[in-house]
């Protein structure tokens, strides 16, 4: 990571070819700080998902403590972070056997990762790997607070059964873990807050249940960008996971999570066509550099596929991009609008603002970070693969 | 690329960590051969769309002639592929000037690049640099066949202007150039030979203009998969042009193009977790490995973001992936069809097939590709980046 002070900053963004993945640091700095200074400011520790960013280069600023905790998608990322000396991990997908001797590995070099699981086989075969390999393997049971994926609610049956299992084998029962994922599907404080607070009852109601049964639960984690920044008590929870909040995103400017001027990365590329009749502009960045996500389709406001700002920030009000392929992007007016297209000639540069910066993000091998405050420009690898 | 011969072919599959994109290389070769046939039948060039498989390793079976022509979607492959001493190539995505130098210094090493364009700026900037810089770079007029996207209709009064500028400068016009885009929205043999026969005779109509204008127009590409297995009569196209016909996909499967069967790439994925009330299979294959498209979407048959298949390659006809995250996917029985729990244990194998395989494709750094005749297993490496 080479920092090259002005007057590259400038010649460096021009040279670079399109499309490619801009961050503005600042603004990724400014996202850090605010939800680590909210999570703390309740007591409780932030564990960042490396999932969204998934760059070494990030981490002296997402998390410059080594022995702080972190959330991973990937045993691939887990494997990285510990490389690099991470050591207080949680592997935040449901467990499958044919991915324990990596992690066994892991264990074995003294990386605390834990595993999470939402059912009795995965109980059972965790516990018949930690026999049969001589390990302690720790796990946590995901807890489901909103109906959006896998985990338990507090009251099934297999709730106790399963941290009986794990308590009378190897397998270490650590806590229990929840995501409130259809809290991405909130668009006013109002709901959100709801969404924050049942994420925090459920998933000490649950801690609470297996409490009751004579086991102990040491951590109470949550966490979802929307709902950690909802919070209002935090008392029981041990901590709380996000990943999306580093860069934010239009999802998360539709449900309130931020402010679109927020969203820290966007894709720079060139206008390479003009349809007058069709009132298109043409760019060279399609699906392979936006992604084909389409979160902000059920959302009040319908962002295509991304928003549309000039290279200094400023957003193009009526402008999105209407329609990708591989490498073409279309951009149209909105709102019975019309394209000036003398203002955006052939050549010109634009951004576009993702709908969902982790999948935006994982179309790009290299970030090209911006300091306009330092005037710096640094190149961040991106971690690929499982 | 090692060749494994068998046991390990089985062992290597049992091996891998889920999600991986798996190749059955037979289908592969089939579905390579068959385009080859049809097109070469019509006494026609075949010149494959390399955005598709983008893999160095696939080149002895896509095209094992040097010297034979190729196309496309980034400078990156261009450089590439010129690296492995391919010397006919056309970049098929509207050029921007400041991919000029790259592409000079690839002409400068005797390759022919040619680049593609629709606008007098284009021309302009083009003439410009190739004077500048002592370089003559050959290019094709986009013809728009269909309002797919770029290009210009035969009747545009700039499609003269265009080559005059041109022909008078020192870049050499060698053609044009058409994508029945919208051919991906036909469902039936007779819309989809309408559609050939429109890019057909559009292209052919442009050509005929520039003649008809003293101007040479050798070259009249056309080309998308499912119209170059459509066309009755190619007289006069000098070239075909497909990509996803070396996979193929769900989406072409909807056009008719291919058979389900006929599908190549798939995503290995592994049930981490049953949802017996709501009816869910949860597998470790999101997004990140099967890609957000959902080309499907606005097909007859919708299928989500993938149908399943058992490792055999069985198609289980009533389940679809209808959800993902990003390494999470939520299959579903779909038709008021029920799960049988029992039959997909957590820890089952499952392949996914896409919607469109230059998508899912995309999210990959390596195929995994297994030869079920020869019982053998490659690795094959994808390009990345611009």
């Amino acid at each position: 990571m080479s920092t090259q002070p002005y007057p590259a900053f400038f010649s460096c963004y021009n040279q670079l070819d399109t499309p490619f993945l801009f961050v503005d640091k600042q603004k990724f700095i400014n996202n850090l700080t605010r939800l680590r200074h909210s999570v703390e400011s309740f007591g409780t520790e932030l564990r960042p998902h490396f999932k969204t960013v998934k760059s070494l280069h990030a981490l002296p600023y997402l998390l410059p403590d080594k022995t702080a905790p972190i959330t991973v998608s990937t045993v691939k990322e887990a494997e990285l972070l510990a490389s690099e000396g991470y050591s207080n991990i949680i592997y935040a997908v449901g467990i499958c056997e044919n991915k324990l001797p990596r992690l066994r590995d892991l264990i074995g070099r003294g990386i605390a990762v834990r595993v999470l699981l939402d059912s009795k086989e995965q109980a059972r075969f965790l516990t018949r790997f930690c026999l049969l390999n001589q390990c302690t393997i720790s796990a946590l049971i995901e807890i489901d607070c909103d109906g959006h994926r896998g985990g338990l609610t507090p009251d099934s049956p297999d709730l106790i059964e399963i941290a009986q299992l794990l308590h009378q084998g190897t397998v270490e029962l650590e806590g229990v873990l929840a995501h409130a994922g259809e809290s991405y599907h909130c668009y006013d404080p109002v709901s959100l807050r709801r969404a924050a607070d049942n994420e925090v009852r459920t998933t000490l109601d649950a801690a609470q249940r297996i409490r009751s049964a004579g086991i102990s639960c040491n951590m109470v984690s949550i966490g979802s960008t929307p709902t950690a920044h909802s919070y209002h008590n935090l008392n029981g929870i041990t901590e709380v996971r996000a990943g999306a909040y580093c860069f934010f995103d239009l999802v998360m400017a539709g449900t309130g999570s931020c402010k679109i001027d927020d969203i820290a990365a966007s894709i720079v590329t060139t206008v390479i066509g003009h349809n007058t009749e069709r009132g298109w502009l043409l760019i060279d960045a399609g699906w392979m550099a936006l992604s084909a996500d389409r979160g902000t389709a059920h959302q009040p406001k319908d962002c295509g596929f991304g928003l549309v700002t000039l290279s200094n920030g400023e957003l193009v009000e009526h402008l999105q991009v209407t329609s990708v392929n591989q490498e073409h992007g279309i951009i149209t007016a909105m709102n019975g609008c019309s394209i000036n297209f003398d203002a955006f000639p052939i050549g010109c540069r634009l951004h576009i603002l993702p709908n969902h910066a982790c999948a935006t993000a994982s179309m790009h091998q290299h970030y090209h970070v911006f300091d306009t405050q330092a005037q710096s420009y640094d190149i961040w690898t991106r971690i690929q693969g499982w």
